[in-house]
Order: C-alpha cells, then structure tokens, then sequence
C-alpha cells in the first residue's frame, strides 16, 4: 500500500531585495526553505518563472524529509497593494509591475491554489498565529522602517478593505503642512518619523558637528543613514540621534494610540528595520507615548511588544494565509 | 389548527433623555412602537421594568397585526461602553449605571435572547442594513453632536473589540496641546469638533459683535447653543458662525480621511445632532477634506453621504444585531 500523500502549504516572500520560500508541514512546522536575490522578474512571465523555482527547490528540500509531499496552495506576499479576493497585485512599484493577475498566473504554472497578500498583512498574520500576538484576538502591526506598513488581525482573520488591502498607518496625517510624503500628501506619519524623516535630521545634526560617530561613519548622505547606522552612532554616543529617534518613535506612538482607539486592539506588534536596529528605543518610546494618549478603556488592555519572527513573519503568515482560505 | 407563531424582534434605544422601541417582522418591517421619556431608571431594576412595559407596549401595537407574533429576542442599544460578548454595560454616564449585566436581568424578565451593543454601533449598523450604506462592504459611521461616535460595518458584522465597543473616532488625536476633552487628553477630535467646540468660539464671536443674529437667539451661553440654533443663526445671516461650523467639519473630514485609509471603507455614513442640523456644511465639507487626505487607492472607492435613518437607526440596527446574533 502507498503511504498516503500529505499536504504542505509554501509561504513566498516576493520582496524588493530577496526572495524567501518556506515550505510548511500539516502541523506549521518549517520543512524545506530557498531564497534567492530578487532578479530575473523584469515581466511577470520570468518572475513566475523565477517563483516556481524558488518553490521547487524549498520542496526539494522537504521532501528529503517528507518524501510524499505534495503542495496543496501557495501564499505569496508582495511588497505592494493586491486585491487579495481576485489575487491580482495593483503595484509593485519597486519591480515595476502594475495589474498583474499573479494567482492566476502561479495556478497555471503550479496547479494548486495561491493566494496573495500584501507583505506588511502576512507579517503581523504570521505574528498573530505563531510570533509575538499569539493569544491576542485584535492585534495591530506597526512596521516602520523606509515606508510604514500597518496591518490587522482581528479573531484571527485578517483585517482587509472590500478587494484592497488596507490598515495604512504609514499614511496616518499626524501633522498639518508637514514634510513631503511620498504619497504626495503631507505630514503623514512616514514623513514625519520613517527612516528618512530621521536620517534628514540625523545629517542635519551631523553638518552641525552634534553628530560625530555618525559623521564618521557615513557622512551626511542620506541615503547611507540606515536603521543600523542610526543605532551604531547611538551606541558610540550620539546622543542627539538617540533624541531624533525618540521624538520619531512618539509620533508613531501617537498614531498607535489613535489606532487602538479605533479598534480596541489588545496586541500592537512593533517590527520592521528601525524597530529591528533599536528595539530598546521603539518598544518603550512607542508604547508609553500610545498608552498615555489612548483612552482609558482601551490602555490597560493593550500589549505593546516587539515582534518575534523577523524575515519568517511573512513567509509564514502567507502560508497560513492560504492555508486559511483552503478551508 | 392553531395558527403558527411568528417570531419577532424588538429594537430598542435606551436614551439619555428619550426611550423608543420597535419592534421587526420576520420581513424587517417595524410593525410595532412605543416610547417614552428615560424616568425610573434610577436602578437597573427599576430600567428593567421600565424597558419591559414600553416592549409589550410595543407589541401590543404589533398583535393588532399579528396576533400571534411572539418576542423571539431584544437589540438593546444603549449610550455608553458595553461588553457586547457579555451583555454587560460598562458604563451610562448620564444614568449613573455602572458594569450592569442588563443582558441577564433582560433575560430573565423577557424570557427571551438579548443583545446589548452601543448606540453608535447600533446607529451605523441600522444605516447599514437599511440606510445610507445599504450595497457597501466596508462602512464607517461618524455621528458629530455633543460627542462625536464612530462605528464600522465590515462585511455585514459591527466591529467590535475583544469584549468591547471600539471605533471611538471622538477622541482621535488631531491636535496636539489642543482643548481640554471630557475624557481628560487634549486634542481629541471631539474637543476641537464637537458642538462644546463650536458652541465656545460662536459665543467668543457673538460677545465679539461678530454673530448678531445668535446672541439674539440665545445670547451668548454656549449651554444653549445648540446644532439647530447654529444652523438658524447661519441661515439668518452670521458668516462667522458659518466659519466656525465649516472648520470643525474640516477636522472632522481629516479624521475620516484617516479612517478611510486604515478601513478603506467604502462608504462613511455621517450622522449626529450637527449634521442633522446643518447637512448642507456637514456632508460637502467633510467629504471634500477627507477626498483631498486620503490616499489615491481608496479616494475613489468611498462615498460620503448623509445619515437616512433618523432616529430609527439604533433601533433598526439593535433588532437587527439580535437577530444576527440569533441565528
């Protein structure tokens, strides 16, 4: 008799930079990955191309282990908005793609399932039902890093628009006529405490001579201010960094507390590269700041914590995703 | 052959100063009322007895129909916080009731299911199923007066936290240091918004000899100014009380606007005392400035229309949210 087939599900992360599979057992164990730089997706014919081998080889990889598995749906999250009902991905303004009927297309090449999802929902998705809000029931993402990305997760499902994904916090308007957005608008909260936001203040105070470590260690070029450059020129004892950060750290805070007023959140989960470079500034900046401004109700009921899954949120929470709406 | 019983549901808002129930046939049709002034509740005992009497009340109005219509559940909306899991009120500030398990006591003197939910969410959720957001997916309800409510209908289920009424869009942060709010932060939207905010600075203008019309309406003691009294003053020719109520709606359109992108809802429903009043301001005014801030992907998508319902929107939607809950 042949041992029964058993079904896995495959998490994609289609990011900017780097791809990364992983292949999930019956039991959401992590038993096969690949990963590889994100080139070759020019048209989205080679980039299915390039995703299937990606997810090939992560199945390879399992079936050494499981040698019966077989792929019962994929979950493939991007780094732009999707209609998740129809699988189609709006933008992906970094690879160039726009209106890219992508689950129809993967079905086509893989003959399962898949379904797509913003990178940001399978984050806080994947931190819901395996990271740091395991147990919560209403629990926001706050990812802040170059953009800001949000995202809900509400008894367990995620929280989506009518064919759109939503929850854009990074686009929260936390000041009246302030910096340019890349939205177009002004004084969203991207602008005013996402990475770039910070860096333009860090090269200020290092023009100034008030930010030496960082002087040293990059110069005044924007571009070269990463989150981790930040946190190196802190930890040297830049202090006036450390206070830039902080004052960025409040305005998310103050966002969040906004967003628990909303939906009465008892888990808000703080990743993303900032957040990953300095957790010991975010998690307590953001959280006493959003404490102190959300009602009273809500306050005593929220956990504010860091994630805990880093670069497999997402994967997983795609998975899980598609696991989802297999049933 | 006895004729079939017919199960019907009774809506009822349980007010700060009025009390109004109804009850629904099988097809949603108010085929029953009755209502009174909010009187001997000073203890939820005595409220229980008062809801009971103004319940068969209504009935009795719906026998003359359907003889044989029996009372299948109760929607009870109440004003204040509520543990909609529970049944619980948390709190009916004007009341004085405090944690009250009105949904067992109801029970009990009924015999029959209750829901409890608040006013707001019963609001929006009646304009959802039989109101202005009839045909929308995603609807978020603001309701200006005194207070400003907030409510969200997502794929025909209220939003609500985890044993809590959420969307609390009053005390959305819009101005940092800004006016002192009832719930002890400054800012909220309420403060800067709400009819104690336009009420202050239409006084400080008719002291100022600026809105001749309302000091010879009520003089210049904001207790009296109310929406209605703003909206003849205008009418009657003060431009700057005019000012003043188009630049609270402003606020109001940039809290929406942040709604709007979390939610991306399709349709914001705007209701309350202030909007009842002065539709004409309201409804253009708030949708102009929530369009210009929300983000391009979800301007498009949202309407922004008038309440429909009146009053008979807590009622619709309690008995609505009962017979959900029922099935």
């Amino acid at each position: 008799m042949a041992a029964s087939k058993q079904e896995f599900i495959a998490g994609f992360d289609f990011g900017g930079t780097k791809m990364r599979v992983a292949v999930l057992s019956p039991s959401n164990k992590i038993v096969g990955r690949a990963e590889g730089k994100t080139k070759n997706v020019a048209t989205p014919k080679a980039g299915v191309e390039r995703i299937v081998a990606l997810v090939n080889e992560a199945f390879e990889a399992a079936r050494q282990q499981y040698p019966d598995a077989q792929l019962a749906g994929l979950g493939l999250a991007v780094p732009g908005p999707v209609n998740p009902e129809k699988g189609v991905i709006h933008e992906l303004p970094n690879i160039g793609w726009k209106n890219v009927p992508i689950a129809k297309f993967m079905e086509k090449a893989i003959g399962a399932p898949v379904a797509v999802i913003n990178d940001v929902d399978a984050g806080i998705f994947g931190e819901y039902h395996f990271g740091a809000a395991r147990g919560a029931r209403t629990a926001v993402g706050v990812f802040p890093g170059t953009g800001i990305g949000g995202g809900a997760v509400i008894n367990g499902a995620l929280l989506l628009g009518p064919g759109i994904s939503c929850m854009e916090i990074g686009h929260f308007p936390v000041m009246r006529d302030g910096p340019l957005c890349g939205c177009g608008q002004r004084g969203c909260l991207e602008a005013v405490a996402g990475r770039f936001a910070i860096a333009q203040e860090a090269a200020v105070a290092a023009c100034r001579g008030l930010a030496p470590n960082l002087f040293e260690l990059v110069g005044t070029d924007i571009a070269q201010i990463r989150s981790r450059t930040l946190a190196k020129a802190i930890a040297a004892g830049d202090e006036v960094v450390g206070q830039i950060v902080r004052q960025a750290a409040r305005h998310i805070g103050l966002a969040v507390a906004a967003v628990v007023n909303l939906l009465a959140a008892d888990c808000v989960v703080l990743g993303g590269g900032l957040v990953e470079a300095m957790p010991e500034i975010f998690v307590p900046e953001v959280g006493a700041t959003a404490k102190a401004r959300a009602m009273e109700s809500f306050r005593d009921r929220v956990a504010i914590l860091a994630a805990k899954l880093g670069d497999d949120a997402a994967i997983l929470g795609a998975a899980h995703y598609a696991a989802q709406q297999l049933k």
